[in-house]
């Protein structure tokens, strides 16, 4: 397998969009890729694209086949693919694949969801489809409501407070604060989260992801190739995935989730480091618990631990181990299939130290952490500057 | 890339399953692929599976991992990718490279849709979203009128007639009479077609695939492993796939899809063959017309002639070139994400001689031909015998 690397990235604002559409956005994060990695439309010879529920969101299937008819890079193969919020991550993993074989030298990598066409409770019925339907949904579990049963296990558990998971959520504010794509770019206080009305006991509204139009993509190459074209090109050293029981009640353990566990293992053998190696990481926040449990089982702090290294400001930008420079999904937004591709660019940023007052000082290692549901799928993805020109 | 083979099948029988579930479906076609290949799960590196408009149809996404999950294959990687109808070839597709890779010596790879739990309107906007939402199904263009539009120019530029188009549901009925999973196991005639009311000018109730419920599934290993554990390998010669406009209003001409003239001659190349090699081809016939530009794009009869060709038996199972001995679409039934799926395990079955009545005598090269929506995407493989043991 060879290796390979990501040279150019592009993002939508991530927010509401009203004056755009699904294709529009598409074509926006396309084209500022191209443009990133500083190569034409023909030099493509294959796309990958996430979205997870597009048929419901927008009465659209066949994504794979928009995203080439909107980019105009018929006829080369493109291909969708969908694991719930994970849909980027896996549709990345794929196009890594792809290149890694040898089959292509450069591929663009795409992950949109327009969310704002359809009411908050179609939404919510849309979204509910990554849980398990005839379980979950059907009785009414949706995903605020499957977040707060894993909240509840760990406060019982292991003492972890309203206020912890509220530290989350400030801290991604205040990240958010300095990216320009952010939904949210305003901070927010331990009392603002504290006083938003219960969604879900014990989860609160600014506990909780938002609604968001976007979409994010990525230009990858293999690295040798990538290395005479760009200084910028950073390497993807690991993009592991695992699978869980789509319902909570499968699982031996609400405490932790185990396709997180099993695919940040994978990837630290596979890039042949150790948590402790990683800089800085973007994790997947659609909930606050959802950030104490990732950075729990990606090895970063001990189970039980992550409300209170939160409270302690540890994941901080200037903390001991920055947890979502970008602002998270929590501030910047969480267009569920664009989400793990935009995860990706923020690592590229970093990485390449353009980060801006969001930067992670020092950063050489970055590692990402998408989550499809209520972790029946995970992808961890590490990645290094390449080096090179 | 190393070379990929089909060492086992699985297939539902093919039509309204009011009693049975997706994931009965699902699990059902996966141990009967497991039993085929005879090896047991804990051989499974990794799924991949096929689905278009599951968010749709059950209320469902996240299928890649309810997939592992029903199949208890919990923690591989377990990946949905989405080509409308031709959903189920191209997750066969990144199965295929992902072997081809190296990174996994054995994996699953499923199709599945069911149709029958909306109505038969709802299904129709479901469907509708393999086209251009904004530009075709918004204004009323479900599939049969798109399809109709393109059988009215082959009909005014060709002179092709309704008797001729006819005369490819006729063939695929009597096929499907000797399949023992086809939804339609009885034969029709040409009076009965065009007995049969128009849905879409110039086609007929009996020139459409019906709306099915199905699953499919296919062991794929890399061939000198296949080769040690059975004597049924079926080698993937060539894959390939490619994108055209997802509007009909796009395309340069409406007298061919593009899309299969370039994968039909990436694979030829690919394999190299060419046309006149392929002993039989399972194509995609959702439609009569579609079934005539198939076998003309795929260069197994002159453009303007397919028609013709099927009206004077050329495509009978005991004709110059075999096409859809399964019944095809038509007859066999089109659970859209498993199609491509099926089509792959009839070649299996025909080629190691070992599809009864049905059996195309001497086969050694099949093909197979799958498109999602009205050409935006088409996968065409090449298959042969793999030896061994």
């Amino acid at each position: 397998m060879k290796s390979v690397s990501i040279i150019g990235v592009g993002l939508t604002p991530f927010g509401e969009h009203w004056t755009q559409s699904f294709r529009d956005l598409i074509g926006k994060a396309g084209l500022a890729a191209l443009e990133s990695a500083k190569i034409e439309g023909k030099d493509i010879e294959a796309i990958y694209g996430g979205t997870m529920a597009s048929g419901r969101f927008v009465g659209q299937e066949h994504i794979g086949a928009l995203m080439a008819d909107q980019l105009g890079l018929n006829p080369i193969p493109s291909t969708r693919l969908e694991a719930a919020c994970a849909s980027g991550s896996v549709a990345l993993r794929q196009a890594y694949i792809a290149v890694a074989s040898g089959l292509y030298d450069t591929v663009a990598v795409g992950g949109v969801e327009k969310m704002t066409e359809v009411s908050t409770e179609e939404a919510g019925f849309a979204l509910g489809g990554a849980g398990d339907q005839e379980t979950e949904l059907f009785h009414g579990a949706t995903f605020p409501a499957l977040y707060a049963l894993l909240a509840r296990m760990h406060m019982e558990k292991f003492g972890t407070t309203e206020e912890q998971l509220a530290s989350v959520a400030v801290k991604n504010h205040a990240n958010g604060v300095h990216n320009p794509n952010a939904q949210f770019q305003r901070s927010i206080s331990i009392d603002d989260v504290m006083k938003s009305g219960y969604v879900s006991s014990p989860l609160k509204l600014l506990d909780c992801s938002p609604i968001s139009d976007g979409a994010a993509a990525l230009i990858l190459c293999e690295t040798s190739k990538a290395r005479k074209i760009t200084d910028h090109a950073i390497e993807i050293k690991a993009l592991e995935q695992a699978s869980d029981t789509l319902a909570l009640t499968g699982r031996k353990s609400l405490l932790h989730l185990d396709a997180t566990v099993q695919a940040g293992k994978k990837a630290f053998a596979h890039a042949k480091i150790s948590p402790s190696d990683v800089d800085f990481a973007e994790v997947h926040d659609c909930f606050t618990i959802a950030e104490v449990l990732a950075i729990e089982d990606l090895g970063f702090f001990k189970k039980g631990t992550g409300g209170k290294a939160s409270e302690d400001g540890l994941t901080a930008l200037d903390g001991k181990k920055p947890i979502n420079p970008s602002g998270g999904l929590k501030a910047k937004g969480h267009p569920v299939g664009a989400t793990g591709i935009a995860q990706a660019c923020e690592v590229f940023a970093q990485l390449n130290n353009e980060a801006g007052k969001r930067q992670v000082q020092g950063a050489k290692v970055g590692l990402t952490h998408n989550v499809g549901g209520s972790g029946a799928t995970c992808v961890v993805g590490i990645y290094q500057k390449a080096g090179g020109r």
